[in-house]
């Protein structure tokens, strides 16, 4: 049995991921500081005898450090994920992504683990000019703090795997959808319509383009994708094939809570300081270890849709946490 | 007149900098805090009525953010330039490159100051596969922790400019050599080479071909960059059309020193981990602006090694501080 670290255990792929890999047979130490995670999402990992969980602050290495200790690898999901609001507070970025990455690469060098698992983002391509947007596309220029601050992290793993002899696998993802899902557009807008049902606000002009992915498909992507990519350095994009407009996802949202309200638009063509109108990754390299993703973009938001409809709690507790 | 920081104006490239700049009519605040900067670079400056010094440590904003009141743009070229040493106190690179260049973006936005030129390197192109290497080559794999650092350092000056409406300039170098060059294979072998004129040993097996750049080469595209370069962001590498192997440049040394020492290669295409083999890069960019360098690469070193010659001190500081 492998025995794997998941640092942001309680957060939305945090804890889907440490629920599949304890399904699996893995034996598993959850590392969360619970700024963002949620007890909750914890509920059933918290029963299997295989989880651990360590309540620690990923900034101060030794509240972690030791705790490491005999394990093989480490899934490193912990992050300020805000990638809207970067610039209301620029050091968050670098504290909690970059800095904080640097912390896991060096308990992980104390302990003698090399094999680290990243979530990395999309949004290290900014604003791409080459869509499908693959892994080695032309060096890009950033656009968001959050970006820049998931591509530090990258280059120190990459770091690390020429000069500590580690293996790395770093996934850039789309925007994951699912159960457990609590911020971003489908939460917003479901959480906007559920206390007003007449209009929508939204940012941009809607007709922003974006591809998401459902949740457990990302999640047998990354584990199939450390099965089967064994450079030194492996880049791997995950989303999937199709795209939909901002107008689009409302469309969905509405019909499912069987509503038609105003939508009112921004005349710009980007919903933030650093929003992508356009984002499209190419899987090719995903695809060539055998991996399609199962859920469609309709139909990972309709699961979002109805997870959010059953755990209303999460926007209680938000409301609570402003 | 304008007004200009620069950081790191101690330094090899600062303190010429700094000159070059006073020269030319700018009003100049540089800062410093004398960790490897030498206050006798500074002499010329400091005799200069439009020159201001303050030392200062940049991991500290508090420590020199109100200076930079009423400035209008900062060359930031404080940072650790040991690439070679990553390894050896990885948190150098993330502290000294990385997290200080966020507090003098910080600092900047404080002050409404918005242009930063930035002194990046071609170790951000890690291995890269594409000889001369341009701009926008692939997404390259970071193989060194300095080059990491400077690449997220980069990243965020990308995403100030986007969040902030910053304009930068971000120079990749291929190596400097000049007067006041204090660290780096030429002043190592002439170090070496003066204590023992037998024998030399070098680090890797000779064959490692890399590019240099003369320091006011250097400096006149710089500045000539910043004034033809008009993007929000603007990244430009700056080489020479030439490269050299070890081995030739070693002859260039030991034929000045009138020497025929024994070379004592390793059987390595790396210097050290993370060295890259190849180091020559595309500068067709900077050249559209009109600009060639002056000095060939074997002029440089000859000019260096005089500078050495006449500034043995030099040595005795660096043992002094080992």
């Amino acid at each position: 049995m492998e025995t794997v670290v998941v640092t942001g255990v309680a957060g939305f792929i945090g804890s889907n991921l440490a629920d599949h890999l304890l399904a699996k047979g893995y034996k598993v130490l959850g590392l969360d500081n619970f700024s963002t995670g949620k007890t909750k999402f914890l509920e059933s990992a918290n029963n299997h005898p295989n989880f651990k969980l360590i309540v620690c602050d990923l900034s101060d290495i030794n509240s972690f450090k030791d705790s490491l200790s005999g394990y093989d690898c480490v899934f490193h999901l912990a992050a300020n994920a805000d990638v809207r609001f970067g610039i209301e507070h620029p050091n968050k970025d670098l504290e909690q992504n970059t800095i904080v990455t640097f912390n896991v690469l060096e308990a992980m060098r104390a302990n003698n683990i090399t094999k680290i698992i990243f979530s990395s983002t999309g949004s290290v391509y900014g604003e791409s000019l080459i869509i499908p947007t693959p892994e080695d596309c032309p060096m890009p220029i950033q656009t968001s703090l959050y970006g820049a601050s998931k591509l530090a992290a990258e280059s120190m793993i990459q770091a690390y795997c020429e000069g500590f002899n580690f293996q790395s696998w770093i996934f850039r993802f789309v925007s994951v959808l699912g159960e457990r899902y609590i911020h971003g557009h489908v939460y917003d807008f479901y959480d906007k319509l559920s206390k007003n049902p007449n209009s929508l606000s939204i940012l941009g002009n809607g007709h922003q383009t974006k591809s998401y992915i459902y949740v457990s498909d990302c999640i047998e992507a990354m584990i199939l994708g450390v099965e089967k990519a064994n450079r030194k350095v492996n880049i791997i994009n995950l989303g999937t094939p199709e795209t939909i407009e901002v107008f689009d996802s409302i469309k969905i949202i509405t019909e499912f809570m069987d509503i038609n309200p105003k939508i009112i638009p921004q005349d710009s063509i980007r919903g933030w300081v650093g929003d992508n109108p356009m984002i499209f990754l190419d899987t090719t390299k995903m695809n060539s270890f055998g991996w399609q993703p199962r859920v469609s973009i309709r139909d990972g938001i309709i699961k979002t849709l109805k997870w959010l409809r059953s755990n209303e709690w999460i926007f209680v507790e938000f409301e609570k946490n402003k």
